[in-house]
């Protein structure tokens, strides 16, 4: 699961500045051994939500082994050297709690919804496998028989998922964000006992994790339960360094076209590689944040509003912008739907038109007034689920940014000028973009289905 | 430098099977610390080629290291313990002989023809530079500069070689075969002499060489001479393992377009990914050998006489098969100039055309025979150079054939079937490959060339 975009403060028209007050008071301490606590207080409710994050995903798969990082999400329910597997999983649900993992790029993550009293049972638990993990080798082949069966739900049998797989590749030709988090099926199927071991031993240590908690608790007695339950862990040195293969300039437009007859529904994709949070200049990142909404959320978006409704080629069009949970590079992406009669091409066509005509004109003030509103306020009413609140934190700080500057996004958003806007329009050059068309007829085939290798 | 295929062999007219004479004699032996040593006489002249083969190329450049293979060979000619640099090329010179190197995905060779009396001495300064190198800083960081200015003129200044990379990368997801073999720039740019010293440490062993000698030199004689100026280097244990990263299975058509205003010449290319010697099936490589003649070797090919000739739609085409120098999966390309008032994507189309005929049609009989007998002779003619006789062996060698297998290529050629050749080009699906195209216009810009990033 890729967690969506968006921040928490307190309401902008309270806040109107959105950098003046302190809003919500998050506290982040550190442990002796180097796990990072971040407290986030929510008094509205008996429920703790618990978060683990460790500050390594799928692009720190070593080459030939992607999905390691995934598959060890899954091991880590296997139970330890202290609970046989399932423990953990049948005490929550006797406590009517809920759980969850998650893997992107940049993080995995652990996580827990409880009763508020419960919270130290969590800690020791996520400790408890932070540290003795225990994997044998039947484990680790039927859990393998399962992610595979997971990658054939959701890609191999999904054309759309192909394609999204295939123009990743194309926008990342080198960085493992090329790669699938879930992996490609001819390396998971090779993936074994010592593969997650290693990986585990070299990032599930403390100062590689994020302890997140969210709810009706004192940051002082966060502090201090998670002393009790993580303190003992030892330490492992500074947290791995993230080395990974970075992208050679790109200088050329990539196509890809993926034609099924199981195609239900023809689409298009248009994929920029554009800075993160953690690689764009001040405010380069919020930029494309407004930029995404003022080009695709929405029914009063340029795109819809022009395409859906003007030109009638679309019947949906949307915009995207990642770098609040990709650490090195993200995507900006638009995605259509083509109306009846229109090719994926013709409409990424007409969308290469509207970019270029936005180029010359750029946008109308109130837009972008208007644009910035939506953006905090959709933040806002999404962070008012304290998972949600809990998973925004926890995002940020694994893609590195710090508390304070999680803080400051609002006043970011706000701060983004006409002139930044446009260099981020800008820099979507379809010479170096790259375009996905699903197609549901055997236009580009020429042979039998069965001939592809 | 990539040699082009062929193969020698005694002249098929007097051999028409190609398979019950033993032709030419060529003797391998190996020492005993794991150098394999191969003779090929030749005595038609004075003139002997020396050849080290190492079985490591560029497609064994660490990750984020591209370009350190071919960094590396620049860099021995830097000097070792026993000479300074420059002297062993000084020497040659001084006898009149000639040197050089190159390096490919899956091999490096180094090289010298000299009059026959000199092989030792070629064979002692090249035994000293596998074990004696001495590399400094200074020489590191100043042939950086050159592989560096070297890489801006035959890449970054050239937009069709710009192209050639978009194509690979494209072509070869995540195999190294998708990157270049000279490096990326950025990659280049931070290799260092340990990375230099720790490749050099790993390959530039016996047990990973091979020692073509072509000329007028008995084996026996070859061997000895051998044994004397490499048999001192120690052992290395086995030659390192070759463990690369696969392409994951392909369902999509790419297509990579690239304009710029200093394209002289617009052109095309389609590529796929297909078997090499030594990965695909009996007979399969041969298939692809002999359907890049049909397709497009020379006026009475099929492309060239339907396009070129018929439609008047390209100036020129051509098709040509990377089989024999590629250890784990090969290119089928076919490149084609569209004539005046074509577009490369209109000529690329028409090549589509060409091919869905041709699986329905198949070749005519007796153009095949016409292609083996092509290809043969056109082998034979090029294995007439000692230089390319030595070079087509060190190759193939090099790619995991042994000389049994070099030594049947005709028969296998003539083996070939017309149902082997229909499979060969059912793989030629445009669904799973990639076009390029190459375009002097700015049809694909919308911005002004300062904005690509």
């Amino acid at each position: 699961m890729i967690p969506s975009t968006g921040p928490h403060r307190v309401d902008p028209a309270l806040d109107p500045g959105g950098a003046a007050s302190p809003g919500l008071s998050v506290t982040g301490t550190r442990l002796a051994n180097g796990l990072q606590v971040v407290a986030i207080p929510d008094r509205r409710g008996p429920i703790v939500t618990h978060m683990v994050w460790y500050r390594n995903g799928a692009a720190d798969d070593p080459p030939g082994k992607s999905g390691i990082a995934h598959f060890l999400e899954h091991l880590m329910f296997k139970g330890t050297r202290t609970h046989p597997a399932g423990h953990f999983t049948e005490v929550l649900a006797a406590l009517g709690g809920q759980e969850n993992a998650f893997t992107a790029y940049d993080f995995t993550c652990y996580f827990q919804r409880v009763p508020a009293e419960h919270l130290a049972l969590c800690m020791t638990y996520e400790a408890d496998r932070m540290r003795n993990l225990v994997l044998t080798d039947e484990a680790v082949a039927s859990e393998r028989d399962v992610v595979l069966a997971e990658r054939g739900m959701i890609c191999d049998s999904d054309p759309g998922a192909l394609l999204r797989e295939a123009v990743a590749t194309a926008a990342f030709p080198a960085h493992p964000y090329g790669r699938p988090v879930i992996g490609w099926r001819h390396e998971i199927e090779g993936l074994g006992r010592a593969d997650a071991l290693a990986y585990y031993e070299r990032f599930y240590t403390p100062s590689n994790a994020i302890l997140v908690v969210a709810g009706n608790a004192e940051p002082g007695r966060v502090h201090a339960m998670a002393e009790a339950a993580y303190g003992a862990i030892p330490a492992a040195g500074a947290a791995p360094e993230r080395r990974r293969v970075q992208d050679p300039p790109v200088r050329a437009q990539r196509r890809i076209t993926l034609a099924d007859a199981k195609v239900r529904q023809p689409h298009m994709v248009r994929v920029f590689a554009v800075p993160s949070y953690g690689t764009g200049r001040p405010g380069e990142a919020e930029a494309f944040e407004v930029l995404a909404v003022l080009l695709g959320h929405g029914p009063t978006s340029v795109l819809h509003t022009r395409l859906v409704v003007g030109r009638r080629c679309a019947t949906a069009i949307g915009a995207g912008y990642s770098g609040a949970h990709m650490l090195e590079q993200a995507q900006l992406s638009i995605s259509g739907v083509p109306a009846s009669g229109t090719t994926p091409e013709a409409l990424d066509e007409a969308v290469e038109e509207i970019l270029s005509a936005l180029a010359e004109s750029g946008f109308a003030a109130e837009d972008v007034v208007r644009a910035k509103r939506h953006l905090v306020a959709a933040a806002l009413y999404e962070r008012d689920s304290q998972s949600s609140l809990a998973q925004w934190y926890g995002t940020l700080l694994a893609c590195g940014l710090d508390l304070e500057a999680i803080g400051a996004w609002v006043s970011r958003v706000e701060a983004v000028t006409p002139e930044a806007l446009r260099a981020a329009l800008l820099t979507l050059d379809r010479r170096t973009g790259v375009s996905g068309y699903l197609r549901d007829d055997a236009a580009a085939a020429r042979l039998p289905r069965e001939a592809i290798p």
